[in-house]
């Protein structure tokens, strides 16, 4: 069956896959120096934001994605104080990130300021703790902002980017990874978004090993749900300098302090559930 | 982005949203007086078998679904030997049914024989185990079959039916729960596929009252990845005339003899965890 001109389609490519969303009309766009940003109006996911042809957010679905890159990491560091965003321009992560009063101070450093410009358009209840006096929004280069940082002084290092092509492509590397870890404290960690389970497996396997090769003693994929992404399943992936990640702070997750719409300590044991093919894929390994 | 003429699409109307899959060409086509089968070969998802334009079963990802409607149900009933698949007419969870040493019989009733026609021919590895000794295949509708069924006799129904439109749609009523608790023993249960917990909440809701209303003790949903079903994210909702269904035999799930791609001990226990908004929107309750 035909789509009509009222629908917006991602060709997945490489995956054969394409995934389509009926539109009322397009609200907005802007080509910056970086990518090419477009907002949609649509008829039942709410406003939708793209970015160089791909879905990034949508109201409806965020949530999904936001929680899952931010509480499982932030309930598995001991203490996460300070924390940094890299990209995450819409700011959903950082609003999440905010909601943990063990939190200090969150960087959220993203290439292109048009993003959180249209965010706070578009999407103002992402950006309602934008003027959180302990969040600091840059727009710089992540990777070069990572490597002129103080030597031990991050907590957490959170990278929701784009996919792992154009701007986001070195946020893939083991080089990026070594950045990470030295401005980690001793017992830092990160996590990332790794893209689709089945789609991207040969990824996510290079993902592990890159971070195991920079020096994370432990690295772990997440699960989650994720309607607009390619298969509708995505994931993240946490690495630790020391710790296993395997355990979490459970008593503090059962009793947080916040509302959340899918994170609960249920879903946080659900979401370290290795599939048996990604076992077999050598996902969750760890050196220690 | 428009989509040329080797793309199959699925509109999912309703959700505003639509699914695409790359095909090199169609391979076959029954028109039955039940439905319309197509058989398309994708480009990277194998054989994709369409039903009235609804997308059923791909090569690449069904054993997420089979292994999801089945292992976890079996698992949890104390011991499963007597076991009535209603549709499921691609074989795929009959197969995974008779991975269990319990099953003394397992009876798969599908209103369309093309339906398993089809899958010999063009998905052979879900029909492997057709010819065991144990399996009875009927083609004959699934909801009068229950009602002419011995009383008490059946240990595990499960539903691996299409969407509640057209043929499937007796299965997601009062009334057919109500054959159903007849037709099984004492400690028997259900497992029926439910939709999108994303999508189709308020259908999720409706069963659990449904199935708690026909005289069931206690129901509960499980959530897995789908990727070809819509949204992405997929459910099976489980009813017990008797027993919790918070517990299973996890000894026995740790040590199955048989190979899964998806399902595994950990992955049970995960798919038990429920959502904050669907724990919000009640489901997963049960009156004992």
């Amino acid at each position: 069956m035909a789509l009509g001109n009222n629908w917006f389609t991602e060709i997945h490519h490489n995956a054969g896959s394409a995934f389509s969303l009926e539109i009322n009309n397009k609200i907005d766009e802007v080509k910056t120096q970086f990518q090419h940003i477009e907002i949609y109006d649509t008829s039942t996911f709410g406003k939708l934001m793209i970015i160089d042809g791909c879905t990034m957010v949508s109201s409806r679905d965020n949530f999904l994605y936001h929680e899952m890159m931010t509480h499982p990491a932030l309930f598995t560091h001991p203490k996460p104080e300070k924390v940094l965003v890299v990209g995450g321009g819409d700011c959903g992560t950082l609003r999440e990130v905010l909601k943990h009063s063990t939190v200090k101070k969150a960087w959220q450093v993203d290439i292109d300021e048009q993003v959180t410009r249209m965010a706070e358009k578009y999407f103002p209840e992402l950006c309602e703790s934008n003027d959180d006096p302990r969040a600091e929004l840059l727009f710089e280069d992540g990777i070069k902002w990572i490597q002129d940082a103080e030597k031990g002084n991050i907590d957490l290092i959170i990278v929701d980017s784009t996919d792992p092509v154009g701007p986001a492509e070195g946020l893939f590397s083991e080089a990026f990874y070594r950045d990470c870890i030295r401005a980690l404290r001793g017992d830092g960690m990160l996590v990332q978004q790794s893209e689709s389970p089945l789609l991207h497996l040969e990824l996510l396997q290079a993902m592990h090993k890159a971070m195991q090769d920079a020096g994370f003693s432990a690295t772990k994929t997440l699960y989650f749900p994720q309607p607009l992404y390619p298969s509708g399943w995505w994931s993240a992936t946490m690495a630790s300098k020391q710790d296993s990640l395997d355990s979490f702070r459970e008593e503090d997750s059962r009793h947080k302090p916040f509302n959340t719409s899918y994170y609960n300590i249920a879903i946080h044991r659900a979401a370290l559930a290795q599939p048996e093919f990604c076992k077999t894929a050598g996902l969750g390994a760890c050196r220690t």
